[in-house]
């Protein structure tokens, strides 16, 4: 578990630099067993890595400073595998250019409201609108799968369409791609705006019209099985949480997938 | 677009005079295209009245003064459609009887987690909860479709289902009844607190058990194709939404029914 | 109508002893009506017994306490059904230790997120996280029905499974319970965290995941034709609901659940 | 005591309605012994008569209701002197004629941010933002005394010079006022908006730069002596309180004015 | 610093056991050098010693475990001064009877805007209520030093008048007694309802008419030159601290007090 | 009046962006005549601007793109005297810059709790921290004068000592400074969190212990007679300000410094 706590580029509801501690702290609420993933945490071997030292500025700095970060504790505990926590998406760009360096045919899989396609936005090439781009940059469009989009460009659905295995409006299609990609390593990115509102209102951009936790639980359940070798869970804004459901589901959703990452690792 | 800040016959929890300011705010975190409804705000013509001028006291004397006003802006533009943004639900009725004096076989749909069939309330005859009654008075219960009456007394529950076209608990005979009335003239109010509170917070009077988002969208979708002459968004209380998404949900609802008014003046 | 306005073992957030004030208020803005009942409170004969007395310390004491109050008002009024609003889940054990002395083959159901089967929690053998334990010591584990379990550790779900009728992840087998109980004397214990945090986000301990109000709703209809003899509604945590949702999503459901002892006790 | 949960005025922020609810809940927080003033409620008759009922519509026919109805308990209580609740500040006029009605020579004094002497507001004679000027109708400018007034428009500070004993920004000239009058009937009407925001952030109209709630407490002392023969405590406004400080510090003031009038009957 | 996050007794607002917590995520947002007293943190040798665990259930088990987990540490870090946070005002006792075994002629200065003198509370020896009372036991009521109590009984203000150094209603003579106490080893126990509501909303207890932080700070400063051995800051509830202001002011008075220890042992 | 809208330095929380927005909102509950300055804003020329746009990254070309605007309307209406809205502090700069060009001999005047003086902050040289630093190179630290900081390093205080006219702990030199600056052109930069965090609780960093709104609206009258050319009100941060108060008190002040800014241009 590794804190990010950046959140320079945020278009409209900044804040998920706090998203790490209130993510941490929300945990406490939570049993370490997971009744439906079978696995108890106390059972898994585990560690905090702390939040990152991210600094403001130039988003171009910022990321190669981050890149740093994550090669640097890769490099220092080459066994384990990371779960990054937001900030916002942006810090999905560093983590996933430093596991390609070690994975050549790295696939990303995203669950998110937007598609995040845009080649640049508000004149930045970096930024949480184009991080998927940038990717796709990184990756290729034939290695990255992206579900659940609801809002954008129609300039970024049509991009999506004809580049990336684009499934937008749900997750139907999840367990399909989680069979066509058994084998390969899979990084898994998680916008927690693929919820819908009610569920999640603790985030940057609010989407209405999406999944339930229940159905996204079920999604990642059915990821059971694929080589999950690196993820992360981006923009938890808890200036926006004001019941505190947000930084829970975040929470129990970080349970779960630190349970994936296990299963992928001894299984 | 006109907003309509009136809500002088609030039962319960008054604030809705805030909402077309908050609703206009929220859209600002939405994009323009809409994935589902094929069209983009940005090439439609469009325009925003800002906000009606309304005061306070005699319930009479406010809806003639609404009425007036938008008399007066129907006839400086009468090649537009309107969209009004309340206020509480009272103010359905003067956009109700001005349209219906242009389309004498005006329909009226109601989204609405209550009938609003009452013949008074509090002694009083023009008031949110008696507005539907009084609609039904002006356009004749048989033009009248209510969609979504979970909550009323055995008397309006009665009278609807002998009156109106009642369909209470959902959304389910909307396409039936979108394919009935094809060719009519339709105004549609909806009442936000259609929708379940846990998408919805954000409204008047919150009554547990409604449709989300998601399926509200989709009923509205199927509404393509009608001939919408007219509309309203009323309800929205932005001092219950402590975390933003009912005003985000309203502005994404607003921004679909300008697509459906778009749809249907240019189809 | 009882009110137990008790908390002193909440193990994350505590507050629910302000829930029976604040339900009793948010059933203001709610009609009297329930038109999926089909019973208008105002035809019920129904009263309000205001909150008891309930000192903080010893939780031994405090049982002892409730449990004497409860004896109390049950002998005052003897026709009369109750239904106790918590305070914490604790609660419960009073209500049904009273009542099996009434009724010698009392049935409980419970609707709760957590198991609650733990044998001691924090070195304290009485509390809201070992009520059901406790409660299967009084009335025997195969005369207890528990629904809705999505979190516990792995030895509840483990003791839950070999010794009560244990049905996790839902509310599927309710009707069949319901059936297999017809005729015998039953309590409904509904900790209100079995909703989805979205619906429900007072409560002591959100677990994400969870049915949704119209869900509940029909279980509880399903239930008509029982012999409901008491009943509870804990865990209403008012500083956790800042829209207030959650008030009054459970002065709905309390409205509901009096149909139903009504039902039982003229059917 | 006596609550009137009106609020059909409010130009800005309504919800003064909740009002009494709130100062009744946030006093079970308080002790009854009051160590400045040197009573304790407990040891003084008193009682609470409930919230009056109010209709919203037309602010003349709701005067009267309300008239008519502090007519019928003064009448039924002739000994009692009162406390009313608010609700808004218009409540004050119908109280005041009432008891001007029983005494000739009566005196008002008020504590408010704002002068309230319009003599019409958005077109309507009766308002919170003309009520004391209405009030000068019924008692003569010379009989009323207005403290800490710190808004309005240029119109209603050049009236009140002229017109009435007008003490802007401050409560400095009240000893000296209490001189004046001493052995007068005496009516004190308390907007809470007098208080500075940071103290009183749940009233309808914050005007930041009034006095702390230490200042006001102190200038309630100076009144000890004076023939108070009732009082109100108006715009208290629950939905802006997010964290309580407002309901308690009416309720403490409420606590205060009781004793002033108990003081001022047994004296 | 210990956290002690135990509100078993707290009998009106709970939620102190989020304190500890909260003071540390606010200190983030501080300085480490306090340009009033002088000194910078980052020069101190200081650590933090984490939560302590603490169980709910009966008062007195409650308080002998936190007692011995104090001894426990003071035996382990013989060198060092602590400052406990609460936590509920109870937990003082068994820091104060811990240092008491130490210091034989311990004096203690409490800020509190309550007497806490009660002899029980709601039958209970052992509560936030009764604990200076209990204070009173070990150390004996002369030296005992009580500032600002504004709120409590007739019977405890006739206790304090006549047994400790009871001043209530403000901090005035607080240099006065600094000069008494001089060279006498000192605890100080703040529980932060001393603070007016405006400043300091998250609070267990808020009772208006407190002193501002700024007049606080002034009368820790004037503590320069004390003897203090140890000190705590109870009463934190972060649930009710809506916009953050508590946390923050109560993490600069740890600053403060921080420095108070440092001074005290090093000058 | 001129907004914006950034925040892309902020260390703590961040949310500036939505300051201008809010101010503007919360305008609309107050009059607009001032009492104390003895102008109606009705009475004088006065226009608004919109908001700017700014985008996010870089620190050093946001900062020119500000630049490049705040030229661009200046030479627009060469005639107007601007008040800009942040956003952050850093916005200062280019307005300060831009002044400085069109009068030579700018003094500045800055109220804030924090000194800004860092030469770097995060190994950044154009950041909210040290916005002042910045300044003091363009017009020179002789023409600096700071008031109220209560917070910084140990450093930033020797610097200000030296080099700055600098006032820590409140604003009781200010009738002095104002008196040797007459005639000289002034630009007057308030960041809001020189007040209590009471008042002010929507800021970037609250800092406890600053003076009330009534002591700075006087501090501001007592500004009348200098030679304002230009303001700036900076670091409204709404999403702490939950229950409304920050807003109006800087919608308030904006209101007062409109008229500061008009009685120098007229005067």
């Amino acid at each position: 578990l590794v804190g990010i706590p950046y959140d320079g580029t945020s278009s409209y509801c900044p804040g998920s630099r706090f998203g790490p501690d209130a993510l941490r702290m929300a945990s406490d609420s939570l049993e370490t067993y997971d009744p439906l993933f079978g696995y108890d945490l106390a059972d898994i071997p585990l560690g905090d890595a702390g939040n990152m030292c991210v600094s403001f500025g130039d988003p171009k700095s910022v990321v190669d400073h981050i890149r740093a970060q994550v090669k640097g504790i890769m490099g220092e505990y080459p066994e384990c595998r990371f779960l990054f926590i937001g900030g916002e998406h942006l810090i999905s760009l560093p983590a996933v250019s430093c596991l390609r360096d070690k994975y050549h045919d790295l696939m990303v899989i995203q669950f998110d409201a937007h598609a995040d396609l845009r080649d640049e936005y508000a004149g930045e090439r970096l930024s949480h609108a184009t991080v998927m781009r940038r990717i796709v940059d990184v990756v290729g469009g034939m290695n990255v799968y992206q579900f659940g989009a609801r809002s954008g460009t129609r300039e970024e659905f049509m991009f999506g369409t004809h580049t990336t295995h684009f499934y937008p409006f749900g997750l139907n299609m999840l367990s399909e791609a989680a069979r066509e990609i058994r084998g390969k390593p899979v990084y898994l990115t998680v916008d927690l705006d693929i919820l819908d509102p009610s569920c999640m209102p603790g985030v940057g951009n609010q989407e209405p019209g999406g999944p339930h936790f229940e159905v996204l639980e079920k999604a990642l359940l059915s990821l059971k099985g694929i080589h999950l070798v690196g993820a992360d869970i981006v923009e938890l804004c808890p200036l926006r949480d004001s019941n505190g459901i947000s930084a829970v589901a975040a929470a129990k959703m970080a349970r779960q997938i630190l349970m994936l990452l296990y299963d992928a690792q001894s299984g």
